[in-house]
């Protein structure tokens, strides 16, 4: 049987992405204009679908959730120094022919600035008592991305969901922050997506940043993608904001504000994951139906059957009654990732034994007697759980046999070229003088050092890179 | 006491709704871009939860959701003469610097010019078994409004939610519009927002359709508001745009298309119909509490008593644990729009009785023997849905005042200037040449000719602008 999907997403990811997305209606990237694509019904409502497990997290969090505009006035965006700095250049700007506005206006690269201007009147009435204040919105944000774009991956429009907070300590800013990894870990674990935090190199950290802490996930290209970034603010935007509230002492001072988000990159990663050349495999928490229903002919019994094992599993389940044939339907159910299906006829009347047929490796597990009820559900819930189980076990196993310890430049080129993935090295130091090390792996492979791990330990190690004493493990791979 | 809002809305609209936008945390008005305002955690709630409703109305439907780029290119947005001419003064450009994308670009004003072109794609490869074709998106369109902006009523960011239809027959497609009104009814209904279903003069149609029908609701100032635009465009953005199928002669046909949407606008229309000098009042569909319990003090009984009653009564309610007074906690829940409070002391715990509060008039009905589950529910269940029938009653009763007929421009005049609302009048054509008599319309009294009701028949009566020969039965009225 031939395949839905005609590359191998091992052998030719590109190729094999761009096909999967047209094919099972995720996006259409044939709008004209660059980095900006459209999302097909089923695109919408898988990235949708995550979205909504991370605005259950916020609410459960006490973030509350608002929308600013998408419009930012240069003199806002221009505030903080190194924010500046680091977005400016990829700005989309609004012409400006109205002569009662004489601010020029840009769309947000992200929505610090907007915000935090509307934080310093809120926070100016505000005691310590009433802190923290924590929002989030759902939005796109706009980059004029002069890289090459690729959909849910690089795009000058980008879906997210970010998070804002304002506290009254450093001590609990940083809490918050591992609140926030608690809630994406959750997210990630839930629909199968594994990889590793790391704390970015400090010349690398988001504009504007104390330090930026990310999840960075290996696609089966073995280039690395940023899913999460999560951002330690300290001071630096409340004082270029005057984000300022009274502390115990009855005095004005500062707060420490946090920043963290997530965009369609979790679904390029969901999608990367778990599907093949058969087209989408979905984790249950994106799964608009868990099992798909198929009767082999339109006799009253068979269809009568099928609505009752509709009825009776308890799980988000369709019943297939169009007119194509049952190989077009399994073909097309499987495309569009459907994590079981059944086909009922005659004989599954008359037996009352039916097979779930398994979207990962199309295995086929008998349930037999199904008007047993209490049967009927254990047998269903075992196999949905052993399902997402099986996904998870595939993904985490992916992640760790693309995490691989070098110590020569040798070695290092080796796996890059033979598997990609993260390469861990000795490396002299996480600090500013990092940098020029850097460089060479820059050089020399096109990589680059994604991070480190908090608070892993080193010890009689020569940094792989530069020969001197190793400080650190440093993570280093091709990215996106 | 003295009233949470210091403005009357019947007295002065404007300043009671700037006021009440401010004090329930709907809006914060101070983000210093002209008629983009920021949402904060109410107003988006609020805003959310009317477009999960129509949302829901559309999955219903079988219209699928999609997202759409917000940026459109200048070669689509000019493709349909009427509509270029229609939207171009108001779009907001994008600057171009980058001279690799030649392209001027646009920010949406409507999303009828982006899905077209995509439209025209999907439907090359379809035949007309495969119709209609129907999308919904919810997003922001931009408009760069000269008039003076109002939150929710006239912005220059405007967040709804838009669905556009493709068919194969006019029949289907001016049925299809049919089943949006049934749909915004129910929305409409459901939240207690009541208007006329106008036609709208031929001269003032939406840019580029064959005819425009409308939702005008009047607010207590007495202008009314569009509230839903549903427009048939019969095959004239078809014809720009190619959008065509293959019809059942194996011809290529053009389409017929429909578009409608709904924006913040109900949002305003909800708040002003139903709050008042004391705040908000919210229409159950939207409340997030129905009922919020404050304990009258701290012992264990009375904590135990609120908990109990807060377990029962089986509605979305909230148990207010805050140290503030009792009286501030009415106060704050009253402003929030709350549709029932109830304060539990040792009274009530001894007695087993309890008061509800009602929002709308602050009367009190007891319900006694609150350990019987049974009858509390049923006396809850009361309250509610005499709590929304009041609501409902109210709005209907206030629109069919603000509707008179009037003869003479003597009587247009005195109840334009009196009470405002719609003046509905006998009026010389519902064509083209109608147009005249509007001038008059607009230089006698700053008022316009809203629309014409469908089917609506007049027999003997002379044009009350012109002295000709009425045709038809006109609503004019001032407008935002």
């Amino acid at each position: 049987m031939s395949k839905s999907i005609e590359f191998n997403k091992y052998d030719d990811f590109s190729s094999w992405y761009h096909s999967i997305l047209a094919k099972t209606n995720i996006i259409d990237k044939r709008y004209p204009v660059k980095g900006m694509n459209v999302f097909t019904p089923n695109g919408w409502f898988l990235h949708q679908k995550i979205m909504d497990i991370i605005e259950q997290q916020w609410t459960l969090q006490n973030i509350q959730k608002v929308q600013f505009p998408l419009v930012i006035p240069k003199l806002y965006l221009t505030k903080e120094a190194e924010h500046v700095e680091g977005f400016t250049p990829e700005v989309f700007w609004l012409q400006n022919e109205n002569k009662e506005d004489s601010n020029e206006c840009a769309l947000r690269p992200t929505s610090e600035t907007a915000m935090y201007s509307m934080f310093s009147l809120w926070l100016k009435s505000m005691s310590y008592t009433e802190l923290p204040l924590k929002v989030h919105q759902t939005c796109a944000v706009y980059r004029n991305e002069t890289k090459d774009t690729m959909p849910l991956i690089r795009a000058r429009e980008i879906h997210w969901n970010e998070v804002h907070t304002c506290h009254s300590t450093k001590i609990e800013a940083i809490e918050n922050l591992e609140q926030a990894w608690v809630a994406y870990n959750s997210l990630l674990d839930c629909i199968g997506v594994y990889g590793l935090r790391l704390i970015r190199p400090v010349w690398d950290k988001f504009a504007g940043a104390e330090y930026t802490e990310v999840m960075d996930c290996v696609l089966p290209s073995g280039k690395v993608l940023q899913t999460v970034g999560a951002h330690y603010l300290g001071q630096k935007f409340a004082k270029a904001f005057d984000v300022s509230f009274t502390n115990n002492l009855n005095q004005n001072q500062l707060s420490y504000m946090t920043c963290y988000g997530i965009s369609t990159r979790v679904l390029a990663c969901v999608i990367s994951a778990h599907s093949d050349s058969n087209g989408l495999v979905l984790p249950l928490a994106l799964a608009k139906y868990y099992v798909v229903i198929i009767p082999a002919n339109n006799k009253k019994e068979v269809l009568d059957k099928c609505v009752q094992l509709s009825n009776t599993i308890n799980v988000p389940n369709f019943i297939d009654y169009n007119d194509k044939g049952i190989g077009d339907k399994h073909y097309y159910w499987e495309l569009m990732g459907v994590p079981f299906r059944v086909i009922i006829g005659d004989k599954e009347v008359k037996t009352n034994n039916i097979q779930f047929i398994n979207r990962i490796d199309r295995s086929r597990i008998t349930v037999e007697n199904i008007d047993n009820v209490t049967n009927l559900m254990s047998s269903v819930n075992k196999l949905l759980f052993d399902y997402d189980l099986c996904l998870k076990n595939n993904s985490k196993d992916f992640l760790y046999s693309k995490v691989v310890t070098c110590h020569t430049i040798e070695e290092i080129g080796i796996i890059l070229n033979e598997s990609g993935g993260f390469i861990r090295i000795p490396y002299y130091s996480d600090k500013e003088d990092g940098k020029e090390g850097e460089k060479m792996i820059k050089e020399l492979f096109g990589a680059e050092i994604r991070g480190f791990v908090r608070n892993e330990v080193i010890s009689d190690e020569i940094c792989a890179i530069t020969g001197k004493t190793a400080t650190c493990w440093a993570y280093i791979a091709k990215s996106y």
